[in-house]
């Protein structure tokens, strides 16, 4: 059995730190967590450069990681022209954050729930008009699904109607996230079944959980035994959300590696790889607010990976 | 539905932090854990004072403790010598450790597993030789049963068959102890059916997890998904095992019982007075290593914890 760790750290974590990661420091994580097993990695997000001035190198980290044969590279794309710009630059997959939450929906994206529809009709359009093998998969992440700092409670049957509304407008598939740490075992399980209901299985396969109250690994978990196989997670932990106040601290990668892991799921990353991909981003932020349990405890006595069949060894040649 | 939450700070923090707690703060912690909604608390060990003086109090505490009703009062002893001490003092529930890893029992209790299980014998001799109404409830706990620093993989035979022989030698119950922070959630749900299969469902209802690589949580809901309704945390998460390098971190509390009520799963505990009592606590230890994330990051917006039937405020009375 396999899972699918989608790395967030260089979109989701360094969107939220105030020190701007040299586009060299950047390109050289993405190559160690290619190298370490990492087979996704959001590697930015095409918003205007004084909004997020962190990531305003995008484009050409789109399109240096595009050269990994292997690597699935995705970008976030707040509207209709981010998502221009991340195909012009090659993004494998794009994805349309909607906010759960209209007032959320409004103070992140500045947006009612009408006009980010619109922008993903726009967006899948745009993808429609161009030749099969250029069009990236296209998902809408349905941001604050589990609460909202602003309004609280979310109602499912809203995340539903959202996730249904994303599908009509054209994505290929929607994503829960837990913007806010909100979630808990039994949230998560029941939102991906009412969810799965409306929309099927193969139109929602992932989830973005943050760990705000502890809860992260127990959310995944639960996602995990309800059958999700896809999963956002950030070096260190690194990141939050920067308009939901409170709401810091995604998923730590290395932790949710070794869970998997431990319990016999494959993630095809090799963990002292991954620590090592650790110490290079930490020596590159310096200040920063790298966490995370398993690389401070280190691997079990003997430890014992899950057994991953046909695993290659990578590298990144300059044909590739 | 419920879950009982089982404090144990007083013990298994305690022991593993060099500051000695002055006894009338172990009993204002106590005091303050009850009015909070906590119906079972571990206040102790009876163990020799020279090898832990931070617990020398324990008779005291267990006989202070005792007076609160509507509390089960629970100590830990090493062997036939404490329990006597402890039924002295009047536990309601007494708990013998029994490490599945011989090399970790040798190195803990200074006992191999054989001399282990005598003592258990003799402690039942002990209680069934005691008025029916006066006899504590004897739990044998299986401490490394998910694996061991010293011996690294404990086989789940050698678990399932110390599991036999505790149950064998008079106890009421075994418990599964994660003492090293080695469980992953797939492996806590094979042991507990594994052990179940064996002594039967009565005989194991808890569990005891450490949070050393960040899965406490996660393993907490497995088990509560398998079954079981019991769970050992310290408050702040305060304490590990002394005699097990590196496995320090004991489940939190505050974020155990903040998972169970956001999943509509009644603890008892009302989170506001325990984020009271952890404060309580902290000043009392001033130097201390507590940590948790729900206390940092607030409950929820409009939170609402789990219904509960019957909830009654607490007093703490002079006749009670």
């Amino acid at each position: 059995m396999n899972v699918l760790i989608s790395e967030v750290g260089p979109r989701d974590g360094l969107q939220n730190i105030s020190a701007i990661m040299p586009t060299e420091a950047k390109k050289a994580w993405i190559d160690a967590a290619f190298l370490a097993g990492v087979s996704e990695i959001e590697v930015g997000s095409f918003v205007p450069p004084r909004l997020l001035p962190q990531l305003a190198d995008t484009a050409e980290i789109v399109s240096y990681a595009r050269r990994i044969k292997g690597l699935t590279v995705a970008a976030l794309v707040p509207n209709r022209m981010g998502a221009e710009n991340a195909i012009k630059a090659g993004a494998h997959k794009i994805t349309l954050p909607l906010s759960c939450s209209e007032s959320h929906s409004k103070a992140n994206l500045r947006r009612t729930h009408a006009e980010v529809l619109e922008e993903a009709r726009q967006i899948a359009a745009l993808i429609s008009d161009l030749p099969e093998k250029e069009r990236p998969h296209f998902e809408g992440s349905l941001s604050t699904a589990f609460g909202c700092t602003l309004e609280g409670h979310v109602p499912e049957e809203k995340v539903v109607e959202l996730g249904i509304a994303l599908m009509e407008a054209g994505c290929d598939e929607v994503g829960l996230a837990d913007t806010t740490g909100y979630a808990n075992p039994a949230s998560v399980r029941r939102l991906i079944e009412k969810v799965w209901a409306a929309v099927g299985e193969d139109a929602l396969t992932g989830i973005h959980l943050h760990n705000t109250r502890g809860l992260g690994l127990a959310n995944a978990y639960a996602a995990f035994e309800t059958g999700l196989r896809t999963f956002d997670s950030s070096l260190g932990g690194l990141g939050g959300c920067p308009f939901a106040p409170g709401a810091s601290g995604n998923l730590v990668t290395e932790d949710l590696v070794y869970m998997f892991e431990a319990m016999g799921v494959s993630t095809g990353i090799d963990l002292e790889k991954l620590f090592g991909v650790r110490t290079l981003v930490q020596d590159a932020l310096k200040d920063d607010d790298f966490y995370g349990f398993t690389p401070e405890a280190g691997l079990p006595l003997n430890f014992t990976p899950a057994k991953v069949s046909g695993v290659t060894s990578r590298t990144i040649g300059a044909n590739s």
